[in-house]
C-alpha cells in the first residue's frame, strides 16, 4: 500500500520528512567494471569496440559495421506504419518551435567607462547521445536529446545505440533520422560512452556526451566528465499531482500510474485537499492495476513509493510540493495559473486537467528530459543551453583603463599577484607617458 | 624553456596535438579520505566540524563559534584601507551591473493548436560558497562567485572560509559583506562541504555548491553531487594571447606571466605571426622573471607548460586556439572584433591591447571563473545561470488535445507506455461524449 499522510496529524512532519529521504534507487557499484572498459576501448579503440559488442550484445561486427549505413538506416525506417510516422513527425515539429524559442541570445554595450563588454554563445561542435537498447529504447527520448542539440547548431550529432543480437528499433532510427542526427552507431554500453568521449579509429570523438543509460552507462559518463561534458544523471521518474475535490479521479489515477509503469523505483504522488478524492484516486489507481499490462512494475511502484497527502487547502500543498522539487507537477485544481505561482521548486509544470503528464512525454513541445530526485531545486531539464556555451567579451579603451585599471592594480597586490598588477601598470604608465 | 613551434614545421601538427594532451595536474587521489570526513559530518554533525577544524586548522571552536558574528565581521572589515575597500567596491558594483544583464527572461505563448508553452525561471534557495583560506584567499573571488547568486535572486548566501591558527582575511569579509553574503561559517576543508550538502546542527544544508578549492575540497564537491548542485571543478589557469607584430612585447609577457604566477601548473601561450615579435616577448619574459616576486612559481609555469607558436596568419591562429579552447584568450591585434569573430571556443575574449587579462579578474565585469583544461569546448563560465533553474509549462485545451493527444497516444503504444496512452485516450473519450 502506498503512504497516506494527513497534513494535520501530529507525526505528519516526521512522515514527510521521510518520504523526502526514501532511498528508491541502489545502484550497484560498477566502478571498477567501467574504468576497465574505457581504458580498454582507449588502448585498443575498435578492437576493443567490437570485441565488448560481442560479449555483450552477441553480436558480430567489424570497423564498416560498427555504424550503420545509409541503406541500412533507410531499409528499417521504411518498416515503421504511416501512422507512427506521422505522430513522430508532428512530436518533433512541436518540439523544434518550442526549443528553438530558447536560443539564447548576444549582446555588446559601452558602458559608462567606455568599457565595451558582453557575450557570445556558440554550439558545441559535436555530442554524442546515449540511446539504450531494448524495452526501454524510446524513439520520444532521440528526439528531445537530438532536436535540441541540433537548434543549437551543434554540426555533428553522433547517436550510440546498443542492438542486442542485432535487433534494432526502426523507430528510433526514424526518430533520429527525422531529428537530423549524422551518424548512428550500434555500439552500447560503457564501451559507447569511452568511444564517444576518446574516440577510436571508426568513432570520432565528441564534446558533449548526454541520454539516459544503465548503470554502467551512468557511472562511465561520471567518469569521462570533465573530458567531456555530460547532462545529468537521470534517477528513476516521479510525479505530483495536486488535486482539488472536484478534478477527475480516473484521470489522476491514471496520470499516477503513467509514471508507476516506468520503473519500480518510480514515485507517484497525491497531493489533495480532499479526503474523498483521495479515496476515489486510491480506489481508481487499484483498479487499473487489475488490468495494466505493466501492473507488475507499476504496482511494486505505488505500493512501495506511492503516496496520498490530505491538505487543508491548495497553499499547503504548494508548499509540500516545493519540498519534494517532483520532476513532473499536474495541477489538476480550478486556477491552475493562480497555484503555479506558487510553485517554486519543479522540472515541469502541466497546468489543468487537459493537460495530462503523457502530453509532455511525446508532444507538448516542452523537454521530458527532466531534474529527478528533487534536483529540481538546482537544475533544470535538457534544453537548447546545454548544446550552448558562452564566451564573455571585454574590450578597454586607454579611457576605460584609466577609469578601472587603478582598481584593478589595488586588487592584485592586496592579492599578491604582481605581475598582474604590473600588465596594467604597464599600460598606465604608457598613458601617463602619452 | 617552453616550447617553441612554428606551424609550418613539418612535425608541427604531432608537437602541437601533444601540447594539447599535456597533463598538467596530478591530483592526488583523496577520496577515500573524502568519504571519510562526509560520512563523519552526517553522523556527527557540529561535533565533528569542531573536530576536524581542531586538526587541520589548528583552531578551537564551539558550535558558537562556528559562525562569525556580527561584531566580528564588523571588527576585521574596519581593519580594510580605504583604497582597497574602494577598489572592492568599484570591482562589486561593475560586476554586479555585468550580471544583471544575464537574468534570463521568462516565456509564455499560446501556438496554433492553442495549447499554452512557455517557462518560468526560478532561483536556487540557498547556495554555499567554498572560499580557501591562506595564501589563495582571494577576494575578488568571493565577488565573482557571491554577486551572481545575489543577483539571482538566491535568499540565502552562506560562505565557509577555513581560517588556519585563527587568521582571517579581512578582505574576505569585506567581499563577503559587499556582495551581501548572509553567513560566514569558518570551516574549510571537506568537512565544510560536507556541513553545506546535508548540514549540521549550526550549518543549514544549501542547494548549491559553488567556487574553487583543493583536491579534498573538489573530491567532496564532485562527490556530494547530486544531493546538491556544484560549478565546474577548475583545473590550474590557462592564457592564450594572439599577438600581431605591432602589439607590444612587455605587455604581452606581463600577461603571459600573470597567468603563470598563479600556479606552477598554469599555462601560458603565445601565438604570433611575427617570429620578431616571438623572440622580443621572450626576452621580455624572462627579464621579468628575474624580480618577480613570484618567480619561482611563474617560472617554472612557463618552463613546464608555455609555448610560443609562429603562424603564418591570424586566421591559422584562431583555428589552434580554437583546439585550445583556453580558458582566457587575448586578441593583440590590429583589429580584435573581426578575429574574435573566428573564435568558436574560449571562456572569456580580451579584445585588443589595451585590455590585459588581469582587468578581467577584477574589475572588468564579466566573471573571472571560467572553464579550463579545455572544457570551454562544451562549457561556460559562473554566471546568473547558475544560481537559477527553468520549470517548463504546459497548458492543453479541450480543443489542444484533440488536436495533438492521438498523436501522443499512438507514440505511448510504439513504447508500450499503456498508461501513458490511457491516460490520454481518457480525456479524448470525455470530449467524444461532450
Amino acid at each position: 500500500m502506498p503512504v497516506f499522510l494527513n497534513a494535520t496529524d501530529a507525526d505528519f512532519e516526521t512522515a514527510f520528512t521521510a518520504l523526502l529521504g526514501a532511498k528508491r534507487e541502489d545502484s550497484p557499484d560498477v566502478d571498477d567494471v567501467v574504468a576497465g572498459i574505457i581504458a580498454d576501448v582507449r588502448t585498443r579503440g575498435d578492437a576493443a569496440l567490437i570485441e565488448l559488442t560481442a560479449k555483450f550484445d552477441r553480436l558480430e561486427l567489424t570497423p564498416q559495421t560498427l555504424r550503420f549505413s545509409p541503406d541500412e538506416i533507410a531499409e528499417l525506417v521504411a518498416q515503421v506504419p504511416a501512422e507512427e510516422r506521422e505522430a513522430l513527425e508532428l512530436a518533433a515539429a512541436r518540439i523544434r518551435a518550442y526549443h528553438e524559442k530558447q536560443l539564447p541570445e548576444d549582446a555588446y554595450w559601452t558602458d559608462e567607462a567606455g568599457a565595451g563588454l558582453g557575450w557570445r554563445w556558440t554550439p558545441v561542435s559535436a555530442a554524442g547521445l546515449y540511446v539504450p537498447g531494448g524495452l526501454a529504447s524510446y524513439p520520444s527520448s532521440v528526439l528531445m536529446n537530438a532536436i535540441p542539440a541540433k537548434v543549437a547548431g551543434v554540426e555533428r550529432l553522433a547517436i550510440v545505440v546498443p542492438t542486442p543480437d542485432g535487433a534494432a528499433n526502426p523507430l528510433v532510427l526514424l526518430a533520429a533520422q527525422i531529428a537530423g542526427v549524422d551518424e548512428i552507431y550500434r555500439i552500447g554500453g560503457a564501451q559507447a560512452v569511452a568511444a564517444l568521449a576518446y574516440g577510436t579509429e571508426t568513432v570520432q570523438p565528441v564534446d558533449k556526451i548526454t541520454g539516459p543509460g544503465n548503470a554502467f552507462v551512468a557511472a562511465a559518463k561520471r567518469r569521462v566528465f570533465g573530458k567531456v561534458g555530460i547532462d545529468m544523471i537521470a534517477g528513476p521518474s516521479e510525479i505530483l499531482v495536486i488535486a482539488d475535490g472536484d478534478a477527475n479521479p480516473d484521470w489522476v489515477a491514471l496520470d499516477l500510474l503513467s509514471q508507476a509503469e516506468h520503473d519500480e523505483s518510480a514515485q507517484s504522488i497525491l497531493i489533495t485537499d480532499s479526503a474523498d478524492f483521495a479515496k476515489a484516486v486510491t480506489a481508481a489507481v487499484e483498479r487499473n492495476l487489475e488490468t495494466l499490462e505493466r501492473r507488475a512494475i507499476a504496482g511494486a511502484s505505488w505500493r512501495d513509493f506511492g503516496a496520498v497527502i490530505v491538505v487543508d487547502d491548495l497553499d499547503r500543498a504548494a508548499e509540500l510540493s516545493n519540498r519534494v522539487a517532483p520532476e513532473h507537477l499536474e495541477l489538476c485544481v480550478a486556477d491552475p495559473d493562480a497555484l503555479a505561482e506558487k510553485i517554486t521548486h519543479a522540472g515541469a509544470i502541466f497546468l489543468g486537467g487537459w493537460t495530462p503528464e503523457a502530453i509532455g512525454d511525446y508532444v507538448g513541445g516542452p523537454n521530458h528530459v527532466l531534474p529527478t530526485a528533487r534536483s529540481a531545486r538546482f537544475s533544470s531539464g535538457l534544453s537548447v543551453m546545454d548544446f550552448v556555451k558562452r564566451t564573455t567579451l571585454a574590450k578597454m579603451t586607454p579611457a576605460a583603463l584609466r577609469a578601472i585599471g587603478p582598481a584593478a592594480e589595488t586588487l592584485a597586490n592586496s592579492e599578491s599577484l604582481q605581475a598582474h598588477g604590473l600588465s596594467v601598470r604597464a599600460r598606465l604608465d604608457q598613458l601617463n607617458e602619452d
